[in-house]
């Protein structure tokens, strides 16, 4: 059975793959897993269908069979216990795996996202300039302590697992910023999550629709 | 074999339950796993010996034989999974269980930590008041949604799981500032994760290393 996620009809990134799909996408592509995209405006977020299906009015959602799941993480750990490829084999190597994922979802994305937050709805607040620099100073402790965990590993726990997957799309989040930039071997990390083909896969279908939206 | 976790030795929230340590101990009183606690210091925490156990310096850890965790959110899910008594057995309604935990831990969680951090570090910005009623019109839209999606039910989806320990723990962040108590089924959905035996047993115990603290 194919299943089916939801995504953005129009996504406010302009197709540079950092709406939520996107992990859910490279996730599938990963483990080989074909699977359906059904479009929603911001209109219909916040309709009762949608609603029905994710109670917080977001994408993605992700349906197969009698299955409906929410939150991006929780459906790429879904997908990665349904298949084989995205988490190791041995029990303790699989709890870190997991581990990882929370990680970069609890601790290394919530001051990324309240930072694109100020960005985007403060710029005209007389704070905002304070503001952004206490945020960077908060961000950014978080990629040094990882650069210093990954050392000089190709992946966070042995092989690319979903926590990998998972820590390179919030990583991405801080593109151009310079604070991933600086520390060489997470730069080389993140260069290494995007160079994988099922990335490319996922980025150019996310892609598409933008360029589509646009026509 | 007997897990050890860590937690606060002076906990900043002055033995209320707040800390993170909290969530592991409650899941492992639901499941009736006896654990050990090993204190650490603000001091220690930033220390090589618990960085090596936690890469961003932080509490809870997680150790039993050959596997060390952090996050609490990890290690709830993998204490659920390990005991009977935290997930469902149906393996969809598995699925929908660990989808609560992300969404307690990523879409209602991060708002309120925001939350908690202006007013703690920002009291004497000039921004605060207005920084604060921004933020509060960020939380509260997650608990009206979330109370229209338990309706009138005990739990989020069928029994008691790991997901509801993980969002009551998160709605509690929230007492006092009257953001929960406008819904009253979400009130008595948090009165009922409170008046659980585990959670009792769990928040006495949390009580007491402060209240030793204090001696």
């Amino acid at each position: 059975m194919t299943p089916t996620i939801t995504a953005f009809a129009q996504s406010p990134d302009r197709g540079q793959g950092q709406a939520r799909d996107m992990r859910v996408r490279w996730a599938l592509e990963e483990v080989g897993q074909p699977y359906d995209v059904r479009l929603v405006s911001f209109d219909e977020m916040k309709q009762p269908p949608h609603l029905a299906l994710h109670p917080f009015g977001q994408i993605p959602t992700y349906e197969k069979g009698d299955l409906a799941l929410f939150e991006s993480g929780a459906i790429v750990l879904h997908v990665a216990q349904s298949h084989p490829g995205l988490l190791p084999e041995d029990a303790n190597a699989q709890a870190r795996a997991v581990m990882w994922i929370f990680a970069a979802l609890n601790t290394v994305e919530p001051p990324i996202v309240e930072w694109e937050q100020a960005r985007y709805h403060e710029p005209d607040r007389p704070w905002h300039q304070a503001r952004l620099s206490l945020l960077e100073k908060r961000i950014c402790v978080r990629p040094e302590q990882l650069s210093r965990r990954l050392g000089a590993a190709d992946w966070l726990d042995g092989t690319f697992s979903a926590g990998d997957l998972l820590m390179v799309t919030v990583l991405r989040r801080l593109e151009g910023s310079g604070m991933v930039e600086e520390h060489p071997n997470l730069a080389r990390y993140v260069a290494r999550g995007k160079g994988r083909p099922a990335y490319q896969h996922a980025f150019a279908a996310q892609l598409a629709v933008f360029t589509a939206s646009q026509g």
